[in-house]
């Protein structure tokens, strides 16, 4: 029964990644609740916020510092 | 006094559809507070989820295929 | 196929009233879509915000100070 | 780098499911990304709407009558 | 530790101003709860809802409209 | 214009906080946008999440669990 919203940067996910992301989420959510009936009713959105809108510890973070940052990391 | 967030797939709705789904809904929660005087503090925002990004029962189900599926039904 | 996520004060609708914000949130969607087949994937959540975090023009108002405010109104 | 958010009527999770549904939603989003070092920055909240704030096609849903309809199942 | 969700018309707010609010809010999060610590936990999206589909009182209101309405103000 | 949705932990922040909270994000908001006109439409609805539903990098993490890693912070 759960709903779920992902909000992520845009442009970090294709769509293949997106129908990844809702497989593997939605199994995930299945799993958890451990009543696979709720498979039916479980519903995935992926948001998505625009580049210059994601802000971490005060500072706005782009897709391209991420990427880098994550890169190096 | 409702804050009214709706999430609908990207190009689902047009500008003259939003506005109708604005109007009807502000109507509705308004009546169903039963106090006209909230409709001024009644507020809807419509997102929009990028094509790929909806999930149903773990498949990611594009604007096309919603819109096959209704026109089947 | 909307999803509509409704945020309103806790304590400030009832049962009954919530189950009226339902329907007739739902009818006015599904009519505003002019598609009767979404009406079985037209999802409404009720969010309750906890008495003193609903903040207008920068203002902590309570359910208290609403219900006084539309009384006078 | 996902913010996953997800909402579930009141009470039907319990504490431990609640941590099972973190964990392994979590390992769920870091997969479909790809990317090991973002487990860091995933965050998910688990929201609850409160018994009868659940609508479906127009109509209150409360826990006890999903938990019904899932057992018949 | 708090996780803020900030709704804007598209359009309203350039990079630049973004970054401003993401900024500014952060700081006023981490001074209202008074722990320096929690601000490497502080998380700001700017979620954009697009044009045509922001409602005030029943009523679509464009970003032209409120630019207007607050140039008027 | 902007509606600001702030999520925290259940019992984070007393009534005093969230006021503050309020308060702060409030004047930030519009010192950003850099219209004073916007104040009477900036919203803030500060949401919690019941204890054990916070999740970070794949655990859940407890209100107690917060607090004791902020004051050894």
């Amino acid at each position: 029964m759960p709903m779920i919203q992902i909000t992520v940067p845009a442009g970090s996910l294709d769509a293949s990644k997106k129908a990844e992301m809702i497989r593997l989420i939605t199994d995930a959510a299945v799993a958890a609740e451990g009543i696979p009936a709720v498979r039916a009713q479980t519903f995935v959105q992926i948001h998505e916020v625009p580049d210059g809108g994601w802000g971490i510890a005060g500072r706005a973070v782009t897709l391209a510092m991420m990427q880098a940052a994550l890169a190096a990391h």
